[in-house]
């Protein structure tokens, strides 16, 4: 085998988008300095809590001890998902919010990303008369992977936010900019984390629905990414509501089990429009036919006693919390006062966003410098999927992860100011 | 949400195709008729056998007993798969094969149809210079399935075989046309099941040989799906030797556990050339991260200590087997003389495919008369994607599953029998 002859597909799909590709570089300089410790502030990875991790063991051996274990593991299942898992998410979301799913408004999937892909490819490329119909990001930065899900890549369209700057106390916070937003019939879909991965950010319940309800008009579906969200993990430090298909009907609220602590198994939750739902699930039967079913019987378990959304309230959310106060003292400590860095308001997720304004250097060269100082955090310009004009920001930002350790953290940023305090004095 | 707009990808995508459509039929029959008791020789899901059921606990118990779960379940893991699996597949090629795989020669996919998309969409489709390249199927009748993992349907081809009928025994086998068959450089890939489902034939070595080295020069990848081959789940009943990379070198060995008794957990591997399987792997990524790791690391253990290819030849293969002499004397029993009905030679798989010739109705309408006389079969139609011409035999073939008891297999010939009688002398 000489040389591939790939299909455009082919081609586009096996790069490596965004973040990805920063990933493979930080695996080989791990590998390559074996000798050497490394902080690593760049892990989406969650941590292993002890009491998660319980919970998981516990369904297991429920599961291992049950009759049902032979007709999960050792049988072909619906595409649309376990029923088991199916039922229990009807009843946390009557439980939680008092609405009333019928079982065909849920969709189980191979993880999250894969219902991203699925939705983005059904809704969004080209339509049947050959107009392009956009994937639409309203606020940019937002989640890297959805750069790499489309399967016509100039669909994904972005949009640069407003900045609202808190100088003083070295925050800032993005909001839409309503200006700019543009959905219309020309849109297929609309996708956006809530809490946001990167940026920690939450839109308002006010933005979020005046999102929705641009969409509305033209029958476009919006999926609200809330792998960070309630109810579980419920990583948001804030009151926040989630917005559900029975009074949006084109919302399509998606959920991950990955910051539950169950990111080896791939289990993601779309709900939404029946219509929507069967579109998706037709789709995933001639892509893979239906989604692992242990994670699936584990989490349904999990869900139905209720323990999950009391752990994501007692143990998850508080742990990343306390890992956001270090994380805020230690910039508080160690950034230099007339370097001008700005954390973006943590209002959820499980990171940090730090902006530097002005900044002499790209985001590549403060991870590079980083990393050569032994700190490994991710360089920003991945989050800008979809964004067309040219903006100087995009290079400007880092994001840090709160699953390091509270001396991981301190030092960490502790370098970061030694570093961001020679760059600007440059 | 009066209307979806779905893009050409997602019209295509949801629909139902081929036996999946079927599947749905069947459920609703049985869903809407629960007083009635029907015989059910349609599954394709494989009996739970009590001796594979105890390895698959036995691997969990020990799973659960290790260190190792939290990092299982609880991380997230490398697009190309679960380590120790990777492992336990070189251990086990080199044991059985004696060849020497490196680990990037393997790619743990969430099933095998995932891994058929991957393979369809990277390699057939629009390429770059606007032409299409074609994934071909040898010889038709084939997997179903190959006929919907294609985003760009109209590039899936597949050939008329040859017949080799023996009258007296009422038996037949299907041959690759060599006359006609063609792959060269408008090929982007070849794909066929070795041994077939639905057909139960095995290309014998020479035949498979043949095709793989007419698309050798071209450079296009073979991808021999091996669901049903050796060495696990190992259903086939005569000798067949696995074409592996080693000695060709566009060879993609493409295996699944779920006939091995895991199809709940979606575990497909593929076995090839290193540029192959990074492309597979990179496209991977961006569709769905990583696969599932507890089946991953279940497998990993089944594998790694020999049970599992022991268990497929002294207990999957022998059940099986016998299902078979079942079905074979039922059939010499039970069909009336001076029906035309011929069985193809089971040489492999889990299915008995017999073809009526000169039938009087269609496929459809056996499938519809059985039906109501409470005997469930799946109709051959839909097992003929990729054909362009037309061929009066796509419609006189049916499927009978292997996965029923004795006496429902007895019991479904008898009315098979009775059936194709009245049929043929109207």
């Amino acid at each position: 085998m000489n040389s591939l002859h790939l299909s455009i597909l082919g081609q586009q799909m096996s790069n490596l988008t965004g973040v990805r590709a920063i990933m493979k570089d930080i695996i080989e300089t791990l590998r390559t300095h074996q000798d050497r410790t490394f902080i690593n502030l760049s892990a989406g990875n969650p941590v292993i809590l002890p009491e998660v991790e319980r919970l998981w063991r516990d369904a297991t051996h429920s599961l291992l001890n049950s009759d049902e274990f032979g007709s999960v593991v050792c049988r072909y299942g619906t595409s649309q998902g376990y029923e088991p898992l199916v039922q229990a998410v009807q009843l946390e979301f009557q439980r939680q919010y008092g609405i009333r799913l019928s079982d065909r408004q849920i969709l189980i999937t191979p993880g999250s990303q894969a219902l991203y892909f699925l939705a983005a490819n059904a809704f969004g490329g080209k339509s049947q008369d050959g107009q392009l119909q956009k994937i639409v990001l309203p606020l940019s930065p937002d989640y890297t992977g959805y750069g790499g899900v489309s399967l016509t890549p100039e669909a994904v369209v972005s949009y640069r936010p407003a900045l609202e700057i808190d100088r003083p106390n070295h925050r800032f916070k993005y909001r839409p900019d309503f200006q700019q937003l543009h959905i219309d019939q020309t849109t297929g879909c609309v996708i956006f984390s809530r809490p946001c991965n990167p940026t920690g950010n939450v839109l308002s319940d006010d933005e979020a629905r005046q999102i929705v309800n641009m969409a509305a008009p033209f029958q476009v579906p919006v999926f609200i990414d809330s792998a960070y969200g309630a109810p579980f993990p419920g990583l948001h430090y804030q009151g926040m509501s989630p917005l559900l298909c029975d009074e949006f009907p084109n919302v399509v609220h998606c959920m991950s089990l990955s910051k539950a602590g169950l990111p080896g198994e791939r289990v993601g939750i779309a709900i939404g429009n029946e219509a929507i739902i069967q579109t998706l699930e037709a789709f995933q039967t001639n892509l893979c036919i239906h989604s692992s079913r242990y994670g699936q019987a584990i989490a349904a378990h999990a869900i139905q006693s209720g323990q999950l959304s009391q752990l994501a309230e007692t143990v998850i959310r508080p742990y990343y919390w306390a890992r956001l106060q270090t994380l805020e003292s230690a910039l508080t400590e160690f950034m230099p006062e007339d370097v001008p860095w700005h954390l973006h308001r943590v209002e959820g997720s499980i990171f940090g966003w730090i902006w530097f304004q002005d900044c002499p250097v790209t985001d590549w060269d403060i991870y590079q410098q980083l990393k050569a100082a032994g700190v490994i955090v991710v360089p920003g310009r991945p989050f800008f999927p979809g964004l067309q004009e040219p903006w100087e920001h995009t290079e400007q930002c880092i994001r840090i992860s709160l699953t390091g350790s509270d001396t991981d953290i301190q030092l960490g940023i502790k370098a970061l100011g030694e570093i961001t305090r020679q760059i600007y004095a440059h």
